[in-house]
């Protein structure tokens, strides 16, 4: 058993069936072990080692573990901003990196590696101690798997990324010792007595209070507790929103649903519900700028407030750390069975989102406007299907109200331009390990966002996959248009490509392993979207918008967002 | 005058009229002054900061300085990879962050906004501290003036790369006060007395030398120092030899040239030549693994001397420190014109390169080869182009003998796939500007490196620049197939695009602003060479070489760089 073999085996214990990555000369031998041996890892040939994180983390968002395998120095930065995203989106993954040997790292002095800064062999693993939950070098045949394993769970249980690396001479050494036991990712984090006593309090707050509201987020998806958060809203009868940076369809057609929440940027019916009850529980939520509308919200001001977060709780501002999600909610879930459920009333034609599938959407020839065009979309999206939008088109699609079962992923609080579509790659082949074959992963993304990181289209053509993407062609950094108005500003705009031409180009075989498509006007995307339903092999739609339209939600979100 | 309208002013002075980047909301107002006040610096809008920052590198390759503006973290962290190449290769540059204002990241506290990692505002400046030169945050108008006019100069002396953040509420303030003298890049940094010392040292190892031999490498690039060290060769005749990391054509046409050097890999006589002379002098030599061919020379074991490095010089192992290489050519260049000039024979038909442009080629109808493709490449190439090669293009067209005053750059040191074709887009800039109108930028890369930054090929064509681009396409990484070989890995194979179709794709009129052509026989490029002299508008040429072939001298160059 080698440091590589075993690597690869914990990797796939964590679900972890495509490993995303670029070989260099510093990794080769872990990628010959991962060619060589059984682990049941397969290599995705990613086309950069940005592009190759953004879709370990597409991808871990599905399977709930992602790796990337890249080389020293050139490979590794390459992944920092990507790493970062991870990290503020609370997504698990490991990204692992080949060193030089270890007798080389020793002989510092006036030779001059290449994949150097000066003589420092060390650059790499203090960047990303910047960016990641903790960095590991392995240092012996003796140590490797123990660390290794330390490592993997901690990623795991922490929902942040971390980064291996491996010297050369380690990747296919063989180890002295390593467990035989599978992976503890059931490892004892929580405090028993400090959860017991965060549910005491919680359970006397939810009885004391008349009406309660609650708050849905990414971390539950994460740690795979929709359902039984569903048991603890359900019976306490609380009404429920979902927020921006973890939109989670299951409570937006739940009965007790009140829409998308997000602080004064909501809709009325939704604020008032959320803020006015008696307690507010958020499960899984992290108060970030985008999902408090920019720190507008009002929770836990007039009202208790309870806040289950990974690692801890906090009620009514007091902090029980040690606890976690994970832990606390299954206990939970129990405790409440006994409770007298409250009293909810919901307004269900008050309850309305800013794209209401629902509505009655007859196509017309005139030119695609944003307002209708994600009304169109959002009929379009079927259960089972995953959306994975990049920043622009993840803003307008969260405001979007989902059918029950479908996934929507994106890059919501670190909102890098590029990793949405780059996520939708990883998504993409976590996706098609599902033999059930439901659904489909449908990427929407502006054109600026796009480009930066196009090139990876070219890896789920190759791999004869299925997809949708679309791309909102608006010749420029739409979003931007809007946060910073004025008089048009040259800076947001760019040179449209075709692209319609693009997937043939990047070496589809076009009505084979790949179809384009063009919409101008509402009518031509109706056609496109009865066509596209069930459709394999990767399909582009580009759709033409007017550079200066936006969504009407946006105008206020963008003011709040204003510097 | 604001603080960001002051910064463009002093940019400009260091002839940077391009500045690459992507507009984001925390560095928006820079953007505004960027456009409305006539400083003379364009906006390149780059389609990613990756490949914006390599552009900036490139840049400044040619016109000695290069610049890039990001935003805050999603921005900032993607350019890490390319920042440490320009620290690695010597490139100087500035990497201009927008930040958020000072106010509010003052208020750390349950406040999460976007684009931080946790609540630490100061992130994008630990990862900068580990890859530049130094960085600065830009803290009031008071100071902002003589901090920014330290850090350029600092950059510009160094030539290293430096990191500027400037936070969202200063980018537009008015300065309080600033320097009206020009920026004075001719601070002075070296010590007179060392100097002195350094040039008697030096003088006395001429006189008592029989035979000397040179090395000129990149730094004389980037101090403009080639014409003086001429000065200095020719007068003492030493037989000179250019290196990897910085291959000058200008001391390939020299009358006292012994071919490139590159230790145990070079060819027989270069490597005599330079290691069998009494005394060794190298001119702006990095002791790098490339330039020495993996540590295989002798330099200095058998003979004295000399390093002249950016900022100090090593005299038979002691070291005169803050002695700058611009100031110590120039002295010793006086000085050396009393000296009793060495006797040389140079055997003109010892020397030679891998791929010599002087050899007859006949163009048949075979296959290309890697082998043949370069020495018709070696012809192809005119004073007054610009090479711009990416890892395996720039490994191989290192060794093209080259006629003179063609530049030829690339990652020679930090060797990061797809720096090259970047770093071609701002050479591509920087060239457009150069009124002369002499010779194009010629971009030489494999398909793998291309690849990972294709998108940027959009970028001169949306500019309507002139460049030629020639893509070797041998599906995968051709490279690596050398340096880690054995049985067929298909973790180095990727299927090739249909690189024809591509500039047309990106926005081009094929024909009009594009052109582009398949070469797979020789006689197929021997025709499109021959179209593409003087030819305007970005041309793309696709040249199918069989997977497995490989440049003979590749063979020798691998092995030493196996692990």
């Amino acid at each position: 058993m080698t440091v590589s073999e075993f690597l690869l085996g914990r990797l796939n214990e964590l679900n972890v069936n495509n490993l995303f990555g670029i070989p260099g000369d510093y990794v080769l031998p872990f990628f010959d072990e991962l060619i060589d041996k059984k682990t049941g890892v397969s290599h995705v040939n990613s086309r950069n080692e940005l592009n190759a994180t953004y879709s370990a983390d597409g991808y871990s968002r599905i399977n709930g573990f992602g790796a990337v395998a890249v080389t020293f120095g050139v490979g590794s930065l390459s992944t920092v901003n990507a790493v970062a995203g991870a990290y503020a989106d609370n997504s698990p993954l490991v990204v692992i990196c080949g060193a030089p040997v270890r007798s080389v790292s020793k002989t510092i002095g006036t030779k001059l590696l290449h994949h150097l800064v000066d003589q420092d062999f060390d650059t790499s693993m203090k960047v990303m101690e910047n960016i990641t939950l903790r960095t590991l070098r392995v240092s012996s045949t003796e140590t490797a798997a123990a660390e290794i394993d330390a490592l993997l769970i901690d990623s795991f249980i922490q929902k942040k990324p971390v980064y291996l690396e491996i010297p050369f001479d380690l990747q296919q050494a063989e180890l002295d010792n390593y467990p035989t036991t599978p992976l503890n990712i059931n490892k004892k984090v929580t405090n028993t007595v400090t959860l017991n006593n965060a549910v005491d309090q919680i359970t006397k707050l939810i009885e004391k209070s008349e009406s309660i509201s609650s708050l849905v987020g990414p971390l539950l998806q994460r740690n795979n507790m929709i359902l039984t958060t569903d048991k603890v809203i359900s019976h306490i009868n609380a009404c429920v929103g979902t927020v921006f940076t973890g939109k989670i369809s299951h409570f937006e057609d739940h009965p007790n649903a009140v829409g998308f929440y997000q602080g004064k940027v909501s809709e009325d019916y939704t604020n008032k519900m959320i803020e006015n009850a008696d307690l507010n529980i958020t499960f899984g939520v992290q108060h970030t700028e985008f999902d408090t509308g920019v720190f507008s919200d009002s929770i836990g001001v007039n009202q208790d407030a309870v806040h289950i977060l990974n690692d801890c709780v906090i009620i009514n501002g007091e902090y029980y750390f040690d606890v976690y999600l994970k832990d606390i909610l299954p206990v939970l879930a129990e405790k409440v069975q006994v409770l007298t459920p409250k009293k909810l009333e919901i307004d269900a034609s008050a309850r309305k989102f800013v794209f209401e599938r629902r509505d009655k959407f007859a196509p017309t020839d005139n030119d695609l406007t944003i307002d209708r065009m994600y009304v169109q979309f959002a009929n379009f999206m079927n259960s089972g299907d995953i959306l994975v939008g990049d920043t622009g088109g993840y803003i307008n699609a969260s405001q979007a109200g989902l059918k029950k079962d479908i996934q929507i992923h994106g890059c919501g609080n670190w909102g890098s331009l590029g990793a949405g579509f780059g996520m939708s790659i990883g998504a993409t082949f976590a996706h098609s390990e599902d033999s059930t074959d439901k659904g489909q992963v449908i990427s929407i993304t502006g054109d600026g966002a796009f480009l930066m990181s196009a090139q990876e289209l070219s890896t789920i053509i190759e791999h004869k996959l299925d997809a949708t993407l679309i791309i909102l062609d608006n010749s420029g950094y739409g979003a931007e248009r809007q946060i910073h108005p004025g008089k048009e500003r040259s800076y947001n705009d760019f040179l449209p490509w075709k692209y319609e031409q693009l997937a043939e180009t990047f070496g589809g075989e076009d009505g084979v392993t790949t179809s384009s498509y063009v919409a101008k006007t509402e009518n031509d995307l109706d056609k496109i979207f009865t066509e596209l339903r069930g459709k394999k092999g990767v399909n582009v739609v580009r759709v033409k918008l007017d550079p200066w339209d936006s969504a009407s939600f946006n105008v206020k979100f963008s003011e709040a967002l204003q510097h």
